[in-house]
């Protein structure tokens, strides 16, 4: 609990998009942010430069950066550089090779511990289950029970005081997304999403794909004009 | 799975008795075993010596060690060198200050996936519930609810073919442990449990009390005499 009676918060802060506009939303919520961003070994690490910039926009209270290296043992396009980004998930309606085996249940798991230790009240999440790339650990029914889990973790989930996690976006489509991107201000050209590890965004792997159409129909295009 | 067909199996392998008991029974039943541990800034680094003289004692397939700096937010007397170890909780039934925030849970979604990126078919774990300093995340309700997680966290697991937590020793008093690990031959001697970050262990830890209270019962102080 924060000194000043703002709820404490644990953001997930990967550099894209739906995180920051989940911390967005936290923020106009009246909650004070601390940001939680991993360096995982991933293909596309200058997202971690768009999390630091994102959470300098935001002022936000803290913000670690933490190394876990899932690529040890690779099994993703993302983490093993002998792989190429493909987007057949999404087309043929299976997972894409972009899944990372495990990364959202580190990352949650992590960002729960940081939440115990600063003694926050939630753990919000940019995660979205209608245009996820067909990945497991996106899905409502997974979240509810990493709840249950979290409840059972810690002295104080035991006590009923546990930390919610809190996925503001679950239901929203990229569209609705970037409607709400839009809406509270969130800095899109700050944020990247693109899997290629390049200094332009590639406009061809799922997570442009998705992005970029989501803007296009939003009506805000000009913002695919001056991306980074 | 391996080739050979006996099953392949993660274990979290922390350098003390309980997880090398574990693997001890997993290599038993005939598995072949990866051994997985951590450097999460813990006070008794020297615990990842003796994971790695266990390691290389059961001649495992693999060893990772993986960094993840818990430490960068304390909250334990075991990552914050500022707090003293104590052991106050087991004498009160109060959780104990070495109690980690959130690191039971850490620990097993990286378990969760490197076996999923090796396509391992269980992840073994030394944890108990009988002897375990009041630690909220050792528990069985935590573990159950933890398997149903991991059933939706994957695409295997969603297909009924996921990974299967397996704490041989959930039910296991210390003494249990001990004659476990004498009737499997585990070199004892070469584990490490102190929770103290020194060249020997101090005997006075809830770790090594409860450890030691266990190996005289035994009948085994012998051991006692000649740990490192």
């Amino acid at each position: 609990m924060s000194l000043n009676n703002s709820p404490l918060t644990i953001a997930l802060l990967s550099g894209g998009l739906d995180s920051a506009t989940a911390v967005g939303i936290a923020i106009e919520s009246g909650h004070q942010v601390i940001g939680l961003s991993f360096d995982y070994g991933q293909r596309h690490k200058r997202e971690l430069e768009a999390a630091k910039a994102i959470a300098n926009h935001f002022k936000l209270k803290e913000h670690h950066i933490i190394n876990v290296n899932l690529s040890a043992w690779g099994g993703s396009s993302l983490t093993d550089l002998k792989q190429s980004v493909h987007s057949k998930g999404v087309i043929e309606g299976i997972i894409p090779n972009t899944y990372v085996p495990g990364r959202n249940t580190v990352f949650i798991a992590i960002g729960l511990s940081l939440a115990e230790a600063k003694q926050a009240n939630h753990l919000v999440l940019g995660i979205n289950a209608m245009d996820y790339s067909g990945y497991p650990d996106c899905r409502p029914d997974y979240l509810e029970e990493f709840q249950k889990l979290a409840n059972l973790a810690s002295k104080a989930g035991r006590e009923g005081k546990g930390i919610k996690l809190w996925a503001p976006l679950i239901q929203f489509s990229k569209l609705q997304i970037v409607q709400e991107a839009i809406r509270l201000q969130i800095p899109i050209n700050l944020t990247w999403s693109c899997y290629n590890g390049n200094q332009k965004a590639c406009g061809i792997c799922d997570s442009c794909r998705i992005r970029d159409e989501a803007i296009h129909k939003a009506g805000y295009a000009d913002y695919l004009k001056t991306r980074s």
